[in-house]
């Protein structure tokens, strides 16, 4: 099987799940951790941040909008809504254990969370705003001020405070205790046997060469349509556009699949509707291989145990503009 | 003064607050009461259909796209922002203590809280749906099928229930609590001396005419520009278009006022930026009275104590789209 040469061939090799309470141990997934080291002035001034649409140019596109936290950190489009009703070139990857990741982006290009919340402020087809312009509404705004003073011990605002705050805010979304969780950590009965026989095809078939560890994905890129290729008219090239090298062309970060039954449509492209559809695709172009539809339907019912507890936060309530704040611009 | 044929003298001659417990009683505000006979089942359902973008034909645009619970209940845009990026005709009003309107919309062309919520839904120029598609999209989610049949004893999703859901949520947007009602409530020091001089001002200056009532707002319908002529780009012709009468041109609903420093930029328009400009024009076009800056000053800082406790409530968590579920068409 070619396919062999370019997977991590121990975790090919993990032996079937047992019983027992020790048995994260040896599987190729293991249980996402509690957060710990939270800041939590910071982390709350970051969800204030997170969900204020006068980061964006219109004052209407917030965090919140594309990557929104009743949906799964999803918009669940294909490609994302931008300023001015753009259409973005890509779809909008779930904040949910972002933290878990590797490096921000479907190409990689953002180290970190802090990296990344930069971006999109400043990105034209996203909130269109600038950092100047950014900072200058927060620090026009009385009560962010004070909350500026009392998190960092000083009332300056700067894009490297509100990324740092957005940053923390974004650490907090982990979304432990799914059932699978549960049933690595000993709760036999957490899923069925439909379930866990899911489970040993998505072990014994490959899919966990690439979607493994605590965010079953997320900690490596790889090739997109590694034994056929993947027919798209979305013209991105992935981590190429990065490294610069042609053998990263349509290579991507290999997304978490924590909570894949909420972040629909899939792939780079949005292009795959269903999760039958994706799985079928990752089968056939990942690993060469054409499930049955009963073997398709377990992997599915697997994905769907994936699903965590979602994070649960009071609503924020954002503090009001003052005659001073520089006005939304929507239509100009 | 020719103004006064046109306003409810008994309110006029309200007496001049006093510091006693039973203030309430004679003073032309009252306090917000808190809400009563909930049905929390319901209102829980009616919170998500408020935040759910799959009630829009792009998936995009949720109620709370312009009625922002962290912001007021508004967008704080001069005009709202529905499909496709349309320029709304009008300012976003709150939807905190619209319960308490004497009915909805500037013009109150809808009756109450649930007729209204058909509406937006269905507008080509706000969410873009139809009721057909609405409820097929919640019909075809076991999650809210589930919810809808503990709720309403029966698994039939329809316009009617969902508009009765989210009209029991809009139910619990009350604020009560403000700096002025712990006032009104017998605490002297829950307001300066100076926001106490702003509210005899408010009183003895005619204010109270029109802005009254548990709302300080919302009971009546009052012309704009009733001294002078209010000048505006805006087509919009308000009270005329339900009743068919040239008199009620350029009349609308008074706005509550409670909030009002979260729910700029102001009148019908948005064309007043600050409460320091919507209070100049109100005396001037409403009252024939131009207000010193010490005047105008003092009646802003009265408003600003009608800031209430907002609602704060865990952000809710939508039950995910299936592969039967119709897809959003952000782009056709
Ligand atoms: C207009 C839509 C839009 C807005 C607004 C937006 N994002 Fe994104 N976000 C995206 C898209 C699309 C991507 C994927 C881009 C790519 O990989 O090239 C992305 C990627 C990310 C990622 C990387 C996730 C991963 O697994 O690689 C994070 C984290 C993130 N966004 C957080 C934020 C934050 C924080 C904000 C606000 C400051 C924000 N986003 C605003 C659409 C948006
Ligand atoms: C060789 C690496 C590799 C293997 C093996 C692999 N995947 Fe993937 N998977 C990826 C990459 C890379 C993507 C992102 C592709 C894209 O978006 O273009 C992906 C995407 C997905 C997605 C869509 C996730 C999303 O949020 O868009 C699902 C679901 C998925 N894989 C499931 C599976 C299943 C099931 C298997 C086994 C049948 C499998 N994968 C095998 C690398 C792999
Ligand atoms: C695209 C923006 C937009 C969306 C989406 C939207 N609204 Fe509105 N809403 C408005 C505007 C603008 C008005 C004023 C229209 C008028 O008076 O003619 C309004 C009026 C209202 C009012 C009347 C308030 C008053 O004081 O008269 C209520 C209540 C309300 N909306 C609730 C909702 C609900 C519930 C939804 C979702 C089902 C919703 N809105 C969706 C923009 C929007
Ligand atoms: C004769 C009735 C009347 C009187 C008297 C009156 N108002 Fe108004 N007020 C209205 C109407 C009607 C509107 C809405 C006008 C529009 O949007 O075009 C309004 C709007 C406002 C607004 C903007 C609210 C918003 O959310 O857009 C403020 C603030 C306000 N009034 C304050 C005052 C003050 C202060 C006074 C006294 C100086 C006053 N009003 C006197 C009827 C009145
Ligand atoms: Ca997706
Ligand atoms: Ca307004």
């Amino acid at each position: 099987m070619r396919i062999k040469h370019h997977l991590p061939v121990a975790l090919l090799s993990a032996t079937a799940a047992t019983f027992s309470i020790n048995v994260q141990a040896e599987e190729p997934i293991q249980p996402i951790q509690p957060v710990k080291e939270i800041n939590l002035a910071l982390a709350e001034l970051g969800k204030k941040l997170y969900f204020d649409p006068r980061l964006s140019k219109s004052g209407f596109i917030s965090c919140n909008s594309c990557h929104n936290l009743s949906m799964g950190g999803t918009d669940n489009l294909k490609t994302s809504i931008g300023d001015k009703w753009q259409q973005g070139p890509i779809n909008s990857p779930t904040v949910l254990n972002s933290s878990l990741n590797v490096a921000q982006f479907w190409d990689g290009r953002a180290a970190d969370l802090k990296e990344q919340a930069g971006g999109p402020i400043a990105n034209p087809g996203e909130m269109a705003s600038s950092h100047t312009l950014a900072v200058d509404v927060i620090a026009s705004i009385p009560g962010y001020v004070r909350e500026f003073t009392l998190v960092f011990g000083g009332e300056e605002v700067s894009i490297d405070r509100i990324t740092d705050a957005i940053a923390e805010f974004e650490k907090t979304l982990v979304t432990p205790n799914s059932r699978f969780d549960q049933w690595l950590l000993g709760d036999a009965n957490a899923i069925s046997q439909y379930e866990q026989e899911g489970y040993e095809l998505f072990k014994s078939s490959g899919c966990v060469a690439c979607h493994n560890g605590e965010a079953v994905g997320g900690n490596s890129f790889q090739k997109m349509g590694l034994v056929e290729p993947y027919q798209t008219n979305n013209e991105v090239e992935g981590r190429a556009a990065v490294t610069g090298k042609d053998a990263d062309r349509f290579t991507f970060k290999v997304p978490t699949l924590r909570n894949v039954e909420m972040t629909y449509p899939y792939f780079h492209d949005g292009e795959a509707e269903t999760l039958t559809e994706a799985t079928d695709i990752m089968g056939r172009l990942q690993l060469g291989r054409k499930f049955s539809d009963d073997e398709n339907a377990k992997i599915v019912a697997f994905l769907k145990t994936l699903t965590g507890d979602q994070p649960q936060f009071l609503m924020p309530i954002l503090p009001p503009s003052v005659d001073a704040t520089p006005r939304p611009q929507p239509f100009d």
